[in-house]
């Protein structure tokens, strides 16, 4: 048992939110956005406040139609001063697109599962860090931060559980080959928060908690209590995805990332300061869910439904 | 920030769920279910492994068309042993027809705010203590232990935020009375953990951990991080709905209790005990859902559909 004292004093006094709706978040999704939204989207979000925005990703359009022209949604972008726009490069060719289209931060993409690895981006762990070595070096000559993503951190749609042991390893290497960040993504969502907290423990063995952020799907409905217990044990980034957007192929008709909207609430409700505008937030999350076509995947929007629906709902 | 030692030494072995699905959580549904399957309901329920499950209200059906012929769901049940089957009753005309008809537990149900409760049940918190007096001494006349409801324990729909000093009060007067455990209601669901951990806090100087329990609605997500909160600090008795069954009258759109499944769901990652087949709590979950004529609302439902809907929608 813990006391107050002791719960109110683990947590952070501000925390960071990395925005991925409109990279992971829409890259999931079954409907395809025209880059004028998606370009929308991302001003929207930092128009909310939001600091750290995913604008897309530079990789073939052939495996990822939903971030094909990734270059003219960054060129179409009004930036926002102190706002980093980031993007995923899984390679040097990748990284040069990146650099041209005037990226803050550039993001690489590995697996603690080694199947994951080679299903999902048909290669081993060994082989994707290899492939990074050049990206890194690239980014490191034009001084763009890389932050590293670590994927199936709890457990693999093919392997199951995964050991911490070998997430807290790959999480060291990609610090060591020059990652200012890793974010730990529970990609099929199965976490509960003594298996957050066990991963953590580990992770925190080979990592200051400032450089690691955590990545949450709301699968099982776990999010927001590992959110909760990431920041007890003293991670302050967090990533989320307004709306929730973003669907787990792995699991059928399950939502996707961690809503940004009932993120900023939890965080807002224990005092803990984000920067947010938060009725904003929950604006753009109604936006771009009827642009989706689909009701938004988070409890925040379907519970404070904007006037204008409200008022046709109940005449 | 605490560590992993800390954090799990904090989590009970044990956590009893109070199923409230057939009580408060059809009562909020917009559709009225019948007898028959409400008597169903509940069967299915205890055959989940469930120990106490809300089976009815004795309370006029004018007021609660959906809890009318409680009497007949008790006559029809086929009891479970070691299950308890537990019903609401207002004031000594309800527990009469309780005891009647066989109940194990009964319930009384008053509110932390003064507004709330002159309108919900037309009295003040005073007046509903005074009322409740005689139906303490009649069921300490046949031995039926009365479980007390606070609602509104941490905000009141039309007074906001709720003082935790005055939750613990009511608590305190709720025991001393004779209820053996006091069930603390976030009944609009608006709750975050720091704000529970200050609730339990106050709470705890009144009452001993094992006379408590949370009664979470997950409105705007955050049932679940409340819950882990609550667990940290003591509390082991849990009430939740399958299939979050159960609106909240006080925020459109938005969804009911904590979702039993998603609460198990929680508790067995942990590797806490709670007794409950997780797989037949899911189909029962879809079963009710179907049921009402609307989807499930719970994450687990939505992500593991049964094989039949799932063959059906991926041919």
């Amino acid at each position: 048992m813990i006391n107050l004292e002791t719960f109110s004093s683990s947590l952070p006094a501000r925390v960071r939110i990395v925005e991925v709706g409109p990279r992971d978040g829409l890259q999931n999704e079954a409907a395809t956005v025209s880059v004028a939204d998606r370009i929308n989207l991302i001003e929207r979000l930092a128009k909310c406040g939001l600091t750290t925005i995913e604008a897309g990703s530079f990789v073939s359009p052939n495996w990822i139609p939903q971030m094909a022209e990734s270059e003219t949604v960054f060129a179409g972008l009004q930036r926002e001063p102190g706002v980093s726009y980031t993007a995923l490069t899984p390679n040097l060719k990748g990284f040069k697109r990146a650099l041209s289209a005037g990226v803050d931060e550039i993001a690489v993409f590995s697996a603690a599962s080694e199947t994951f690895s080679q299903r999902n981006t048909n290669c081993s762990i060994a082989q994707s860090l290899t492939r990074f070595e050049e990206v890194f070096i690239a980014a490191q000559q034009h001084n763009i931060p890389v932050r590293g993503y670590v994927s199936c951190v709890l457990a693999c749609p093919y392997e199951g559980d995964v050991a911490p042991e070998k997430v807290a390893s790959l999480t060291q290497t990609l610090l060591q080959m020059g990652c200012y960040e890793v974010s730990l993504g529970d990609t099929i969502g199965v976490g509960s928060p003594l298996k957050v907290a066990r991963l953590l423990d580990k992770c925190l063995q080979q990592a200051l908690p400032q450089q690691l952020a955590v990545h949450f799907h709301n699968t099982y409905g776990q999010a927001l209590a590992n959110i909760l217990t990431a920041l007890q044990m003293g991670i302050s980034t967090l990533d989320s995805s307004v709306a929730g957007l973003g669907g787990c192929p792995y699991a059928v008709g399950a939502s996707g990332n961690a809503a940004t909207e009932d993120v900023v609430y939890q965080l807002q409700g224990m005092g803990i300061e984000t920067g947010i505008d938060l009725q904003e937030l929950i604006a753009v999350s109604h936006w771009i869910s009827n642009t989706l076509g689909h009701p938004p995947r988070s409890q925040l929007a379907l519970a404070t439904q904007p006037r204008t629906d409200r008022d046709e709902q109940q005449p």
